[in-house]
Formats: structure tokens, C-alpha cells, sequence
């Protein structure tokens, strides 16, 4: 067996969430399943935010409920986005054990996109670190567009450095890193991964990236080579935004499966199943899902090779 | 201005030979024009082999006539396939610069690709990359299935290693490390080409890899970490084959051009007319052509921002 290379599965949400179309959720807990069963370990399963601000995870309680082996399953580690300390108590009480918060590297990213200052967003996170420890549940602290900002440009690597320093020093469990419009590439993500490596440990961190210029699986060989061994990803790239031409989903779990398996390490993860969820994942959402290496794989299927 | 990287584009010889429609020698210059308009400063232009076996390459005479500059331009670096002794005088009539000629890693594939055991095709090679010294003609030597044989499986390092050696002693300009069928990872890559780069240099080597499973990119980042500086690739990853469903093409220029320069490495290629060049060749082959970075170029190029 090789080294350990861990895979979240955050299609659930940061895919789903992006899709045209809202599943009800039991959809989204039938998707949950057929990942579960193709050996997914880790899964983000959805968000306690405004239904009016993200309709696609309205009843992410109701998904909490109907989790295959439950939300505290040992199997499975299932996650939930909570934006502030509201949705923070919302988790706790559904007896979530690992919740995920975001603050943004930029001022303006902030600004936009959850309407606090930087300062304001990182109080918010400190705040809700303090409370996972005091509930005994594990945080992701992710900091998003850590390499470029759609508003800002490219962010500075010390700007990275500083807030992951803080997040963990506050107790989060990991560090997400997050490539959040698909903009850096590989050269850059080893540079900033090697340099938190360095300085962290590469336990504590781990990377999420989009595809938006199609290198997701090179930044992740780039983020491998540089020690990190957590990575997010989405069944069949789901994400991109219908409205928005030109976006991309994150990078597809069955093309991280398939590099990281190529390369000796050991995913957990049943290529054929992850084909099958991500052919779910598109009939429901009604946009066909797949990575890059999904014709390839659909045919080593078909062969039997698979 | 960054290091500078070597793109040679072999969409209009890999990638239309394995194109269902067959192009006019007019419609072959007018992709090859794109590319040179595109910045393209090295382009592989056709093949001297039996039209009978390739009718795409059938002409290739024509198109050499033809070229932008002529086939001895000194601003591009225009090269030709030759299977033979017999393709290498025609190529040599027409005044080309540049021969390259391919010898599979495994005797099963020259055996059922050149109908030659690996001793005959080494001779063939060496016999061509002799006559190519005597002629003052650059000599491209191609290992083909240098990871992986479709017949044989996993290829010996030391194989290539040693086809490498004999081909540079020779006296090959180069020695292209090619993944025919597009089934190696980024850490075979790297860690083959770091063994190559160590024992023969850099200089004396390119690397030609196709997107089968998606890793094109991530594999030229790889082998760019090793120290590779020459690719090949093709335009809008025209390639693949329309009878062998899951087979695709080169990895695409426009996907390497992209990481590469945000590498702040210089290849000299303008991505606005190779988004144009790969357009074209899509109506002109009448299978839509892009890479993975296509759509994110195209909104790019819609909001004036490239």
C-alpha cells in the first residue's frame, strides 16, 4: 500500500452550489451515498447558509439527517461550511464534527463577497475556532483566492503566511488554500505550498483548487510534490457557474484519483464508482459532469479493464 | 523576459493525421500560416510516409512549397516526419532542415506499428540520423511508448535510457521522449526525465506527450521541472482518433503556452491568434478543437482582457 493521499469530496456543495439547477435533498443525499460507496473518506455535504443567499443548500439539515451511517459516522468524514457564528450553532446542534470557514486573502474579495473587512472576517473566524475547540469538533480554516483575487490580482505569499500562522495558532485543525477562480499554476502553487510546508507541516494544510484554466491536476502534482497530502475536489468537476461563461468547477475527484493512483499513492477511492456518481451527479443536475480522464476511464469500463 | 521554452507545434502532422476529414495541402498551409501568425517558431508540417498508409499526409510535397518563408525560413523551424530511407531522400529533395523519425520502446510496437523488430527500426534510425549528419540536416529521434506500451505495459527505464544513448552517440540533434498513447502520470515523467536530464543534458531533449487521461499538463509541468525546454504539442490538442473512442490528442498548445507563461517562461506565442489558429483548425477539420484553457481564453479574449 502506498502513502496516504486524502480526497474531500466538497461537490455536494462548492459544486452543487453552483449548478443551475437545486436538487432536493434527498438528491443531494443520493450523491452523497454514491460517493460514500466509491470509497470517498471525507465529504462536505453542504452549508448552513441564507436559503434566500444560496438556495442550492437550503435543507442541509434534512442531508444531515439521512447521512449514510450518520453524521458522526467513523467511516466517513463529513464537513459543513458555516459562514458565521449562527450557522456555526446550527452544525453544532446537528451534531456535525468538522466544520469549514472561509475568509478571503484580499480586503475587496471580503468586501464583496461576505460584506465584513478582513479583520472582521478573521474575528469571525477566530471566534468560531475557539467555539469548534470548546465542542470538541475540527475546523478548516480555508483562505480563499491565495494566489490571485478577481478584484486584487496576484496576493502576496507573506499575506498567506500570516493568516494561516494566525488560524492555526488559534487551534484550527487544518489550513485550506484555496485557488478559488482557478488562476494559479503550478509553478506558483509549489512555490506557496513549499513555503507553508516549510513553516507549518504539511499535516496541517491542505489545498483546494478549481479548473478554470485547466491545470487543477498539475497544481495538485505540484501541491503533492510539495508535501500536502489533503486535498479538496468535486465528483465529475461539478461546480462552474451556469450564469457565468467561462467558470469552472473545481478539479474532478476522478482526475486526482487517477494521477494520485498512477503515482503509487493510495486514495481509498474506486475509480469505477466515482464514474458512476459523477454520471449521477450529471443526470440530476441536468449538465453533464466529468473530468478530464472520464472518456478514458469510461472506456477502460467498457472494456472491462476497470 | 523569462527563460525561454520551445513549443514545437505537431498539430499539422500528429494531429491531422488523425483527423477523420482529410485537408487539402491549401487547407494544411492555411493552419500552419495561423500558427506562424500565432508566433509558433517551430512546426512539425507533414510526413513523407505512403499516402496509401496516411492519406492526410498525402502532399506533403505540396505543402512544403508552400510554406510561410519557405521551408528553410529562418524564423521558423519547420520539420518533417520520415519513416524510411526512401522519406528521408524525398525530405531531403525538398530542402528540409529538420528530420524526425520514431523508434518504439518495445518490440511488440515497432512490430505492429513499422512492421520492423526494435534492432531494424534502431538501424533504420541510425542510418537516417547518419544521412542527415552528411546532409548538414537536423535529426529529431523519437522514442515512442516511452512509459507505457499498449501491448507490453510499463516500459524499463533503462530501455529508454539506452535508445537515448545510442541515438545522441549517433549524433540526433535531439531525442524526443514521447508518450504515444498518453498513459503516463507527472511523477513517471519526473522521474524519468531527471534521470535523462542528468546523463545527456537538457539541451539534448524534448518531450511529446498527449492528454489521453488529462495529465498533458501536469505532465509538461513535470518534465519543465526536471529541465525540459523543448515540447511538442498541438494546436487546439487537435489529434486523437475518431474510430478509437477515449483516444484524444496532444496535449494542446494553448494549455501549455498558458501555464508556461505564467511560469514567466517565454515561448513567444501570442494566445489571442493561437485561440484563432485552433478555431480554424476545428472548422477545418470539422471537430471542435481546444484545449482545457480554451473557454477561460475565450471570455478573456470577449472582455478585451488578452
Amino acid at each position: 500500500m502506498g502513502e496516504r493521499v486524502f480526497i474531500n469530496d466538497v461537490g455536494p456543495r462548492d459544486g452543487l452550489q453552483n449548478q443551475a439547477k437545486v436538487l432536493t435533498p434527498e438528491q443531494r443525499v443520493q450523491l452523497i451515498s454514491a460517493l460514500v460507496d466509491a470509497g470517498l473518506t471525507a465529504i462536505e455535504v453542504g452549508s448552513f447558509v441564507l436559503p434566500s443567499a444560496v438556495p442550492a443548500m437550503a435543507g442541509t439539515d434534512k442531508v444531515i439527517e439521512a447521512l449514510p451511517g450518520g453524521i458522526a459516522s467513523s467511516q466517513v468524514y463529513y464537513s459543513v461550511l458555516v459562514p458565521n457564528q449562527k450557522g456555526f450553532q446550527l452544525a453544532q446542534s446537528a451534531g456535525v464534527r468538522c466544520v469549514e470557514m472561509v475568509v478571503a486573502s484580499t480586503e475587496t474579495m471580503n468586501t464583496e463577497n461576505i460584506r465584513r473587512t478582513t479583520e472582521q472576517a478573521m474575528a469571525g473566524c477566530e471566534q468560531m475556532i475557539g467555539l469548534s475547540k470548546e465542542g470538541g469538533i475540527d475546523s478548516l480554516a480555508c483562505i480563499s483566492t491565495a494566489w490571485e483575487c478577481p478584484f486584487e490580482g496576484l496576493v502576496d505569499a507573506d499575506i498567506v503566511i500570516k493568516m494561516s500562522d494566525q488560524m492555526l495558532n488559534w487551534g484550527a485543525t487544518r489550513v485550506v488554500i484555496a485557488d478559488t477562480i482557478g488562476a494559479a499554476g503550478p509553478d506558483a502553487v509549489h512555490e506557496l505550498m513549499n513555503s507553508l510546508v516549510q513553516r507549518f507541516g504539511a499535516e496541517h494544510l491542505a489545498c483546494h483548487f478549481h479548473d478554470t484554466r485547466g491545470m487543477g491536476v498539475a497544481n495538485t502534482y505540484a501541491a503533492v510534490s510539495a508535501g500536502i497530502r489533503h486535498f479538496d475536489a468535486s465528483v465529475g468537476g461539478l461546480g462552474g457557474c451556469p450564469f457565468a461563461p467561462g467558470a469552472t468547477g473545481n478539479v474532478a475527484t476522478e482526475d486526482l484519483a487517477l494521477m494520485l493512483s498512477q503515482a503509487g499513492y493510495e486514495t481509498g477511492i474506486d475509480l469505477k464508482k466515482l464514474v458512476a456518481a459523477a454520471d449521477l451527479a450529471g443526470e440530476m443536475t441536468g449538465s453533464p459532469a466529468g473530468g478530464h480522464s472520464s472518456r478514458w476511464l469510461k472506456r477502460q469500463i467498457e472494456k472491462g479493464a476497470l
